[in-house]
């Protein structure tokens, strides 16, 4: 991924090491390491595949941040501000710059379209989550097209990408897309969860952070659209400003139930990730992928 | 160039909307365009890299406004601002997801190649400029970097990807890709003589609009590398904040002779742009392009 993101103005060649020198965990190149062994497929097209993914996923992160940034944000702009937008806005086109040399690379034409279809996704997930930001309107169909530009289509993509490359039949293909999406999902909404109802000290911050942006999470939805909770839409709107606004808006997730319903939705689409695999041999593969999406149940309890 | 930005989130359509109706002068098209007259390209693959190329070109004009913004911009952000910066970098990003579909359509691994490297330099350019702000270090190489980035790498891919996907010879792709430099440029530096020196009724805005800024443009370089003229520094580093501080500097440009050596920077290029066609024979669409280039040393006077 350095070799990737070398250049010979040395800002954006810093910005690079910064980058991958921060790691992470790395989740979508797993995937398509995964992918690549259930299917055979050969190192090079395995390896070209995880690294378009994850750049393209650092560069929408990049994008994102500036975004959030903007919105959270107000009032006046230390000079850190300022540069940290250059950093963000050139830094992530320079990585989509590279994804595309790595297209040319791989030499697919359907492995690129794939990518353009994941990269208009990503942008729309996004554009739709602010635009949307007022809750009018806001339905589970829209939430569902939040999360699945925001994570899902990217799972799939890492997957997708390496069944295109080694040739795999439509079966296949179509199987490690539903995985992947399957996944996401799960792994969002379980990100949703943990946000308002895990544990500050393991998260390592405090709960209710998405709440004060803001942002609709899966267990809020529940209690705004299926009981029309005004107090709960009210906590929202004003982004839980008040001193006792997330732990009420908490009390009132456990009360209605929505914590549960929550972590059977969680649930359902790990376990829909797990059996779209039922066509593949049960592999060491096999079985890491079904491990890595079934504890996104555990993760949310 | 609508049916490319076509979105099923109608926010993102709005925007493909605008950005169309607000055309411009479409000067790498037309280049494509003649570039494919030339080489005898079918009406397709010109149309493919016309496309593709202005499509980067606007991302890259949203997300440069969204620099410049947080660099000139300070303080209190108002709502349509904040709503800016996410039209400008998601719309961005959607057009950059769209070259990439249009890469897939023409299935060219090299000019997909091109388009990686072509953004990869848009990038860098965009950071050198904002990196050597400070005018520390300040070159003519550096300038003659950032104006590559900025303008004529983007001119030549227009020409070079035309040839590509034709299949030109080298030779000829070869001066295509010198005309393109010397043209952009030609175009980047006359850019700079008439933000200082031209007619502000003709221009549609008050001159010394990059001085106050505080970018370095060619006329004003020239006193500061060649004369290391103090004046003009600081008139330059404080952003030509003083009332008088823009006639002041038009004065000392007049006063060492920068604009006539701008000036004869600009024919030269432009000439040498011309001069790189001459390995085709005379037809309409080579008179044009050298056309299009000389017409910049006539602009800049």
């Amino acid at each position: 991924m350095q070799g990737q993101l070398h250049s010979s103005v040395a800002f954006i060649e810093a910005i690079g090491d910064d980058l991958v020198g921060a790691g992470g965990k790395r989740l979508r190149p797993t995937l398509s390491f995964l992918a690549g062994r259930l299917l055979g497929a050969d190192r090079e097209s395995t390896l070209q595949v995880a690294l378009a993914v994850e750049l393209l996923h650092s560069a929408s992160l990049l994008h994102d941040d500036l975004i959030d940034d903007a919105q959270t944000r107000r009032g006046a702009q230390a000079a850190f501000r300022r540069y940290g937008n250059v950093v963000s806005v050139m830094s992530g086109d320079f990585m989509l710059a590279r994804v595309l040399g790595l297209l040319a690379e791989t030499g697919s034409a359907e492995f690129t379209r794939l990518m353009s279809r994941t990269a208009a996704a990503i942008c729309e997930g996004e554009v739709l989550q602010f635009q949307t930001a007022t809750l009018e309107d806001f339905s589970f169909d829209t939430y569902d097209a939040v999360i699945e530009g925001k994570t899902a289509i990217l799972l799939a993509s890492a997957v997708e990408g390496v069944a295109i490359l080694s040739g795999a039949d439509q079966e296949q293909r179509e199987a490690l897309v539903r995985y992947g999406m399957h996944y996401g999902r799960a792994f969002q909404i379980q990100d949703d969860y943990l946000d308002l109802l895990g544990d500050a000290e393991r998260l390592g911050k405090p709960v209710g952070g998405d709440l004060r942006e803001g942002k609709a999470t899966y267990p809020v939805l529940l209690l705004l659209l299926e009981h029309d909770e005004r107090e709960a839409r009210d906590i929202l709107r004003r982004h839980a400003s008040r001193g006792d606004d997330v732990a009420r808006m908490i009390a009132l997730v456990r009360e209605y139930g929505a914590d549960q319903r929550t972590r059977a939705r969680i649930r359902l689409e790990a376990e829909l990730a797990a059996a779209a695999l039922d066509i593949f041999d049960a592999t060491p593969a096999r079985a890491a992928l079904r491990t890595l999406a079934e504890r996104e149940i555990a993760r949310a309890r």
